[in-house]
């Protein structure tokens, strides 16, 4: 592991995106989203994706010069058209417009088509926590792993849903789930430690567990309770895909595979004030007291039991003291990328 | 089995709620409600809980002439005060103002405090769905029977989350799920039955299985896929109880147990028009599109693939037709608990 001021980083991953013709005030936004993803510890989704973006990038899959803007629009909605541009610039004036809307209103929507693949979802439910906003936010994604229930067709993505909600003096709650049991990147990490993996992740055509990581994908992911997670994937899909005209089921671009083809991706976020109810002191004074009868209660291990969003807030505090942690392999695949770029920039 | 007309079973719900004292507009919608979980193959959260409503009314744990009002509200949002009256007619309330704004503004958030178990959470979303409107519902269960992950203090239900969006032509998809892998009812399903439960439903204070389900109540339920459950049931707490200054937490009343003490149950809906952002007749086409690739897709099982929603649906429409199939002790209860509160009404 190597450590990194977190703008060494976002400059680092500006220039690579400079380099290859990103519009400076885009490559800046991909460039902070995905470092905020290594801040939080979701390293999936930070600069280890900077590497594909590239090649989409190279094979013409994404539009270098979009005209990113409102399409539909009232006073609690909005539609962001992305205009096929990279999918952090999009989703986060998506994100803007919701924590505009709902500090005027109290609740906001906000939808994009014409997207792309957007990093981390909690990097955006954050943003409207920066703000003392509740958030909740969701997105098809990027390629089908997984059928119906009961079905053999990939239909289905891992697509997530991400919430944030502010608190008083705690450690706000912070949720960021895939509705697949395992992810890509889980299954990655057992690949590479030489692991099995545990029955109940992935399945083969007859419903079979595979646990060999090394033929993941020959095998479809699993939903989180069986019937019931499948049916949240199919929601999210409605909610960030066919309302908002975006990608979902057939019409999914696999964007690993198929580098040229728009994605059309959607995604969808809803922001709330958490005082719409009850004044904001006694707002804060509930839910920090909930946080701390759950964070005090019994556990069952021998730790202390801990809530959804601590992690990565503890790794959020770390990377903005001692630095943000890149594995040395990734370091070197960067530095390999930006000088194949013909970007000046170096992190090795 | 025994098959009746929904009228007629309205109608008997209806006279008994009025014989302990409950208004009559309240007793009706209460009814309705309970009858239409019935209809759509939710028993569990059907007629086969008036028994417990009628106990928890004598032992004076609900408010028989309440003032449910609006106590918060702006142009997409208000919170429904229910006085501690029955859920059903709060949470009608609550949804009819949310689509009523909704229907003006395109997107609606209603919450409620002070109210009480509301039957199946389906019901409400349906609602919406007779207006051609999208709706997402959200519940703090009346009772804790799960730890937060790594905890074993139960502070956690099995609330539960609904979701509906409508269809041209075909088949709407309809959620509604607790986010536990069994509820209390799937448990008691196959106590009946004699049969043992699968692995994965019920733990104990180490996090060892139980499958015996007559001492399912020693032990947790289990959240659908692990901290990603338990996560997602403290967000809903979180928007249906924290935000509403509704119970959560330590404060959730054992409601089958403590029939006294007034629960403060929260809900809240959100409505959404499915046109906000594309035309209705493409959205209806893009739905029944996506809709028809699910069902007509690749078979794992040899079945035909089926959404969430498809079985409440055809339910529904028997129920219409043939009748409202009660089993023939649930009709001897409900016969039983009419005489003993001086109904007249009679179902045997």
């Amino acid at each position: 592991m190597r450590r990194y001021p977190p703008e060494r980083l976002i400059a680092f991953a500006e220039q690579v995106l400079r380099a290859v013709g990103v519009r400076p005030d885009h490559g800046r936004v991909t460039a902070q989203r995905l470092v905020e993803a290594d801040m939080r510890g979701r390293g999936g989704h930070g600069l280890i994706r900077l590497p594909l973006y590239v090649s989409r990038i190279e094979a013409g899959g994404v539009n270098l010069d979009p005209d990113i803007r409102v399409v539909r629009e009232n006073r609690v909605s909005a539609l962001v058209d992305g205009d096929n541009g990279l999918g952090q610039p999009v989703m986060t004036l998506a994100t803007e417009i919701a924590i505009a809307k709902a500090r005027e209103e109290g609740v906001a929507w906000v939808g994009t088509v014409h997207s792309n693949h957007a990093g981390a979802a909690g990097v955006y439910t954050a943003m409207a926590l920066r703000h003392d906003l509740a958030a909740i936010y969701f997105a098809v994604a990027n390629g089908n792993a997984m059928p119906p229930w009961g079905g053999k067709e990939r239909l289905l993505g891992t697509n997530p849903i991400a919430a944030a909600f502010p608190a008083g003096e705690e450690i706000p709650f912070q949720l960021d789930i895939a509705t697949t049991v395992a992810s890509h990147g889980s299954i990655k990490v057992k690949a590479q430690a030489g692991e099995p993996l545990p029955e109940g992740w992935v399945v083969d055509e007859e419903g079979r567990p595979i646990t060999d990581p090394d033929r993941a994908d020959e095998g479809f992911l699993l939903p989180i309770g069986g019937y019931k997670g499948a049916g949240l994937t199919f929601m999210i899909g409605v909610l960030a895909g066919i309302m908002n005209g975006a990608a979902f089921g057939r019409d999914v671009v696999e964007f690993r595979k198929d580098l040229g083809t728009p994605t059309n991706t959607g995604q969808a976020i809803l922001v709330l004030r958490p005082d719409l109810f009850i004044d904001m002191e006694e707002y804060r004074k509930s839910m920090d007291r909930h946080l701390r009868d759950f964070r005090s209660s019994a556990s069952m291990t021998g730790d202390r039991v801990r809530l959804p969003g601590e992690w990565a807030w503890e790794r959020e505090q770390e990377s903005l003291r001692l630095g943000v942690p890149l594995p040395e392999e990734l370091v070197v695949r960067l530095d390999e990328l930006a000088q194949r770029v013909g970007s000046p920039a170096r992190l090795g």
